[in-house]
């Protein structure tokens, strides 16, 4: 793999601004270096806040993405900001979860993705949204992401 | 999304009473916000109880519902209000499970609904009841409950 | 449903003589409320013990039931009196627990049944039996039992 | 031992009715079985349920109960339907774990006595209420009740 | 317990505005209903978010609270809305939980209290705060928060 | 150590009658190879039933026994056999617990002893007995049983 | 079943010796009880110990040995004695593991046998080998060994 | 099997010079000594750690690497040693993991290989990248890998 | 506190080198902002690495460090450049621990402090090293580190 | 500290044969490298085996020492070879536990000194045994060993 396709990079080793919205937040992407093999790529974000849209108050969320990449990978630190941005968005759970993906998707063109939002309980039940692009390419390992359910108590 | 889809929700925010029987909760629905997508919805309930049919004493149960919304979204604090307006019903492990999942078959009209009760033992020996309406959707992510099975002591 | 399907019930709510033998146990059935849906229910029972036919002595296992009705359901205080009805029962670990599956398959004539038989360790090693009436039906929620595995120290 | 110390109970082993009420609910005791030992007794109650006096929804809780028995043990079937009493009472979670264990207080006059409470969470976050009658008795064995902590998700 | 204690209460059961920086917070208070005991109340916040001082970048944290109140309870809700101000409040870490821990104490006057920060990592390491406000009063039931331990992976 | 003082065991890698009764057990007891160290010895014992005095029905329990020898201890096929002796012999779970401590202080005359006693649950709710010989001698190890708390569902 | 086909084994409840090499262990077998149905027998042997070729050091495993059975199944006590016969054998890891699956098959004839062996750390690295005889036959229940992975320190 | 397909080593059971790159670690094979059967060999690798390209910072993993041998076993201390090697390398996990897998594939010419890499977090998401050769030759055993998911702090 | 007491620091925010060796090391301070509580802050550092003094491998190691701060706080991100500097740094596991302790007694002077290392299993047989400067100071919480121990497999 | 404290070392990095029994097994120390610090170290040794004296059957523990070093350290290799050494040694658990403790305080003369003995199961009965000599020195930590209590199956 040449080194030279992270020249372009804003986001990593460097202080960056936040973005104020998800809108404002730009997703950076690399040249995939081992774009002949099939693989996925799966990152964990246990520290995900937004807004209720009803309420205004904060909810919180632990993201699992998982995706197989074409031509691109996106850059860890701007994925980063991009879900950072969404601190002071208003969306509800289904919404925003699934809108995190499409974006993604979009920005991407991945050959598969899907992402879990396991939010954490209001009203005594948590909600979970698992959202994926249809049937994993065949041949590629996708684990089970293996996140503990809600128990309540004792 | 146009967030004005959720204009005339009566339970969500407010205070609301919780109605007396199964019969007399209203489930109110939401339009999916991302209804050209694929994706399942999980809600874990670990705070749900009814009475027994013959002896008249409380059942426990911890329930988990995944479904993958067609047109309707449900309204988690109607559901929420539907699930405790078992508190003073009387019916069988059996029974209780699975006819809450023909109810909300009948208000969502959903592409695929599951829902499994982990009921707390009697006599030792507690009862799991595993409902689905059929052979999952292709291509949607339909990760495992993950409940911890019930082990007696030690 | 209607609840009378349960007034021919015995052993339900009443004080009953534990049986002496599995061939004295009378299995109580009632009509499956919900007959229209395949569902599975799960049974699990930590209290089990038996004899060794060699040794006299007890045998202890921790059985996981799973069945998908069709007509009957099985009443579950008769199941316990059955499954406490081998205390003084002589068997080895395979044929007893293929055994009580044959014989529950005879009651309830179910769609589909498995019978997991995790025995505690002699000799270092335990033993797990694991039965079942062929593959599942299509389209039927079958959860993995999750029982732990036996590890030994440490 | 005598075992007729038993013989005036009336719940144990029969069908009984529910209080309404933890007013009405009876306790029933019986002659400790062992006055020249000092042990601990623990009840887990995995099942309770009342009211919030403030909204009227249901809350739930987690309960361990661990006594010192001194000329008294609680009848095991009326403690349980002690508890079951609350099903219809209001109280916050402080007022009614405390009052519990102050009541076990004046029923069994016991030579020490704790009860925690652990609350299902209300606004994302649980509360635990933990009392005691003071230093428990030298010499005597309290385990650690071993109650898994609130986590959230992830 | 008189429940009119809790007659003056502006935040629980109402909408609320959310507090824009902790000075602005008011924590509420009830009398203690039980003043007569000595027991411990656990609340345990595992949605906590405040910013780097440094960096500007949000920082996450589960709290647990443990105090032992004297003749004041803090009010649940208000409790939530204080945490909720930290949202766009910078302070580094051990700052920030022993402050937190100092506002309570001011507020409460408590017999104890204690406080533990379970900060998210950063560069690898993530940073736990331990307060408390010296020996816990004798006899009073202080049972460990029981919090994971991080370990990285594998 | 001299291997002779286990010369006159009878139970011991042969094949020996279970006893019918606690009565009729016969504790078999060696001379402690270490008599100059003080140390722990513990025996878990996950295959404990006996019967329900009021019921009849089979009760089970999980045996934790520590106890620190003085000059004898008690060889373990022995114990073993007592303890299967309690099949068919029917006490409280409070009585029983505390009897076998007792009689096995009677036959070893330990220099201290604890035994806890984790009975499956009923009606919903499990008793455990803790019971030790008051404080454990200075400068022994006793490590915590680490018995997993009951927890009910989910 | 017929209890005299045990009638044959030597090993069962008899003081064997054990055998000097695998070559020289006698595996025993009984007809299979149970013949028309389709089930799986585990063993859990956490007990295994052999020599390292290279070093003549000592190596561990836990296996975990499942199979179908056909017309035999293994006598538990002469398949104890056979694992134990690789006391002071030498061989790899890999070599080690298929070889005792394959003899097993040779003996038993099965309809499908899989053995897993987990091996301790060496060098840092612990090695796995997980062997079977080809696709499961259609039908049968075969449950996951639910080993937990390595997972280093912390 | 014979065991001089060991003879020509040069790493196990000597002392070896790690080797300073990728590029100079010399991986050596053995002949499969089962090469009738199809099994999957897993080694489970805690203790790996390289350097960030960008930042030149440590980075670390956790790596799984599961593979079905054709004509040759990879000898598990050259592995050790090759791992080692990337110690003072610099490349991106996705990068990294990918080309381990694609050496190893060159070296040992497998029915199958995967390779799971389990980054440690930064920025507080942790990366995994998972690789595999395409699907699984049918009817070979490849269980799970079973490594636990990140799951921040709480 | 006033937020100056970090303008002196290099490491914290910017790309800084990693030095050579512990001894080039430098771990800057910062005046603790809660100077007049008595706190423990808690590192976890599972990512160390250094090397074997006889063989030259590397060694891996999971860290916890404890202190109570007296004047100084270690700023953080200079001791992760402290603990990155062990990379090619030869030392046995007791005097790697106890050396690290040491040299954080000496530039904190903490009113206590400990170290655990957690070093992973060289021949089997993973050390342990735990060192503390003596009695924690009364009345400050010190909770267990939680991590767990090695188990080998199975 | 002077490296060349480990100059005299015979086992550490060479090819050494294990030792026939443990008497004949050397147990090679270093001079403690901090020996104006009190520490603990720990080795756990889940791969222990010994012999039945009455049977000959194969015994097998985990083992946990723990030790306060005063002059001395015990060289790590040299005590794992003195723990094969019990291969073919025939002891009873209690005898072994503590007869490898004596040696080591005869040897190491250590400060304090404590060793866990967790066997596997024999007749479904796990023994533990733990000695230490006496109450640990002030000051030290002692961390818990935190190893899984037996549990049996379920
Ligand atoms: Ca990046
Ligand atoms: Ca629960
Ligand atoms: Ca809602
Ligand atoms: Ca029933
Ligand atoms: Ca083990
Ligand atoms: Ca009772
Ligand atoms: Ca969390
Ligand atoms: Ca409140
Ligand atoms: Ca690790
Ligand atoms: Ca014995
Ligand atoms: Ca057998
Ligand atoms: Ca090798
Ligand atoms: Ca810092
Ligand atoms: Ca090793
Ligand atoms: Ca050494
Ligand atoms: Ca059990």
């Amino acid at each position: 793999m040449s080194e030279n396709i992270y020249q372009g990079l804003d986001a990593l080793g460097s202080k960056t601004e936040a973005p104020d919205s998800p809108e404002k937040a730009v997703l950076e992407t690399v040249n995939n270096p081992r774009p002949n093999s099939n693989y996925m790529v799966r990152f964990t974000c246990p520290e995900f806040t937004s807004l209720c849209p009803v309420t205004g108050q904060p909810d919180f969320a632990h993201l699992v993405l998982d995706y197989v990449p074409d031509a691109l990978l996106v850059e860890s630190k701007s994925l980063k900001l991009y879900l950072q941005s969404f601190r002071n968005h208003a969306a509800f759970h289904e919404d925003c979860t699934v809108g995190i993906a499409e974006r993604l998707i979009a920005e991407l063109n991945p050959k598969w993705l899907r992402l879990g939002g396991y939010w954490y309980p209001r009203g005594g039940i948590p909600i979970d949204v698992f959202f994926q692009t249809g049937e994993a390419p065949a041949g590629v390992w996708i684990p089970d992401t293996g996140v503990a359910p809600y128990r309540g108590r004792g």
